[in-house]
């Protein structure tokens, strides 16, 4: 397995598809960069969704948020973003993904969407 | 972009307006003046909102709460101003705003308001 | 202003009338007398209220809990009294009062009342 | 008043018996002895109710947990008399007992019942 | 009875089998082996439930739970598992079962998987 | 025993007058009136001493702290006199008493003072 | 092995008794009875020593401090009494005990012994 | 006594001035601005003193720490300052000055100068 | 390099041997097995060393850590076996290896020994 | 002044170069990339120093430990380096470098160096 940056999430069957239950992943080491000024920006990403037929794995998630490392993204895109791509991947039943920003000018900024 | 308290909020269109998600801002350095005493009163300002078709931009937000450092303002009726402006920048679909006050006569005040 | 132990509230009008919103305090420097054996009761009184058309002024509500400091009182009459008292003085929309008494034989007490 | 241990409950009449509130109660000191192996267990006994017509006096719940101490309980069952003990006491519109059992076999376990 | 690790669990009759009420297990030394690397993972379980007609017996839960020490488990499967076979012995009329693992590749990871 | 505030000191013989050790007291429970503004103000009394030959009797260090209950103060002067009075009833070897005042004006007090 | 409560110390030899080093162990199920009124007292015993030639041993320590539940216990002699025990049992190169009592009379009381 | 920003710091006799102790403030409520940007900064200043023959007037360094709000101060020359005026209008025995400010760029400031 | 447990424990060269500087590892993944019970322990290893002229491997540690995960060990021993197979290892300056064990009979045991 | 990752730190001229005092940064938004995987490394720097002539500026400190985002570092070396990079740039008195990186194989390391 590669252990590079990927976009690519990959995923694994649901072991017990026929249950509603909650899978919640908590990932402090988040980091992207400003598209205004360049500068890095910090976060803690927290996943929590309910798996539909797949789950997604978990060194893929890592490489995953490890692609965002150059890229740059404002705080409400990115969070919109990581829903969007997780939810293409697996289609879960529900999920929420809240992304938890170091403080920038005196004030912390979190971002929590949610699908459907 | 400008460095000085202002009264006007910059906004930036919604990057995902199909969707219901919360933003949240943590703004621990806010400090206005007792209309009463003259005296200097300190809070920690919350904000969470639901974003329609527009954000509102944390550089202006902290000029903005920057701008009621000479300002006489009582507890209630600067929480209940904030928001007001908040929601007449952005017209979110809704909004709360919590502005908890330092001790005071050895009181604690937290005021929490919401829109609509 | 007074600086005396005082049962009157003073009140003002609610600086935003048509909107429902909540002011909370956190009162922790709250003393009385046991009646039973004389001996002083300690606890932190806490309260939040929707105001209607008044709000309680904070420095006259320091004043009233200071005049509990050499009344006979047990935890359960005690908080009721206050939240009739406030309510009485503010007829607000809503109102929890909590009484948070310290430790007596081994065993806290927190008495939590509300209107209506 | 006695300082013995009893399994009495002592009353008092709800001094608002008109208004619906909660009573909680937090007492740490509590400890019993495992039917199985006569080894001593520690809880702490969290109790909360809405009174009806009478509440419990605090120095009478004191002496009523310390008549544990010689006492083989299991912790689910221990748990379910306090209540039914209390109930009988003082038939509350509502209560909850809470037992915190400290660990035992690297586990710890909560056991929380309420009437009706 | 036993001190082995035992996939049998040991059941008792629930003391007051007309009331509903919650039962909580904490169980902060599980570990069983990653399936892809062979590696040991570190969890707590946390266990609750309302009982039905019986409760599981602590010391054979704690057998159970050590049962798992050689296993190789992913995650998702060990917690649905674990709510499987606890579901099996004591028929709750509800249960929960959370598995709390420990960081992996930066990431924690909680699964939450409930009955019915 | 009296239940009165009382400025007298008890004590008992020291158990174990040939060894140095120490004995802590934390007590949260004390207020006294500012002499400027007449309004009550509340401290933690922190008390460790090594005995000599005395050691100074739980009950009657609660009974002789509640004496300060109408007693004009200074934060500064109070501590140090807690430390005189206990200092001439014990004579321990050594002795700290710190008083933890809560906050006015925005700022809290601390005053440590220690013997000899 | 006994499972009764016990005034014997079992020790087993120093596995390392070349090498000055520290065992801590941290005992919160303590209780006794206060001699003067009869009723139960809880405490934390904390113990810290550095071994010479023998160790106590675990379950030994437990049942010894299962042997003062029904032993009347003043707070200063009963922490001087286990670490007197405690020395004659292993005569360790250090020692301190800690007995941290929970609060009676709105105190909380820690007495801290060592030897030499 | 005056309720404006003021530069002097009004002392009183040292009650105890035989007896080396301490005082220590915790004034959260400090605000200055950066002489750089122009933009305010926030900071919790601690200060920790002997007294010698005067101690400081505790509404006095209110007013006193208020008198920074508008003035354009660096983190490391404002918090020697304040030790510098203290220590010019009460010649402690010895005093610590602690500015905790927040954070900037990511990164948390905090200065402590000493006398002498 | 391999992904067993291992009893060796790689080191590489100390990059700065001419400075004394600090190293500290938390490892809260431990897990042995009781001498006389045969049933697991779990421990936290915590671990601080001023390397001279190498310094241990992090994944060598991990497999070293890994490799007691059947082996039978009192508290004591298998602290002081971990410092002595460290010390074997990297002849380190200074070292110190604590122990942190959880709970067992109701006490926490912690060990903490050091090298020279 | 840039805004770009920079390996050159800017000084200014300590103000109160008579007087020894200690300057705290704390700075959590730190990564690097691990030498042997590739993979991204986090961390946070902790800074303590005694100035001499020259104090290190606090925006030019974040510029510089954004130059290490790109760069392969172990945890040992990248935290002498620092410490180096520092001592060259403003030869202070004293100083302490902490490097607390995050959990690697369930393992978390703090580099702790200092300077002379």
């Amino acid at each position: 397995m590669s252990t590079q940056p990927s976009t690519e999430l990959d995923t694994f069957p649901n072991p017990r598809p026929g249950r509603n239950y909650e899978i919640r992943f908590d990932c402090p080491e988040f980091t992207c960069v400003c598209p205004k000024t360049g500068q890095p920006d910090f976060a803690t990403i927290r996943i929590r969704y309910t798996p539909d037929e797949t789950c997604v794995e978990l060194k893929s998630l890592k490489l995953y948020l490890w692609s965002y490392r150059e890229v740059g993204a404002f705080h409400e895109a990115v969070t919109n973003k990581i829903l969007d791509d997780l939810v293409a991947a697996i289609s879960p039943k529900k999920m929420v993904v809240e992304g938890d920003f170091w403080v920038r000018g005196g004030i912390t900024t979190v971002v929590e969407v949610q699908h459907p």
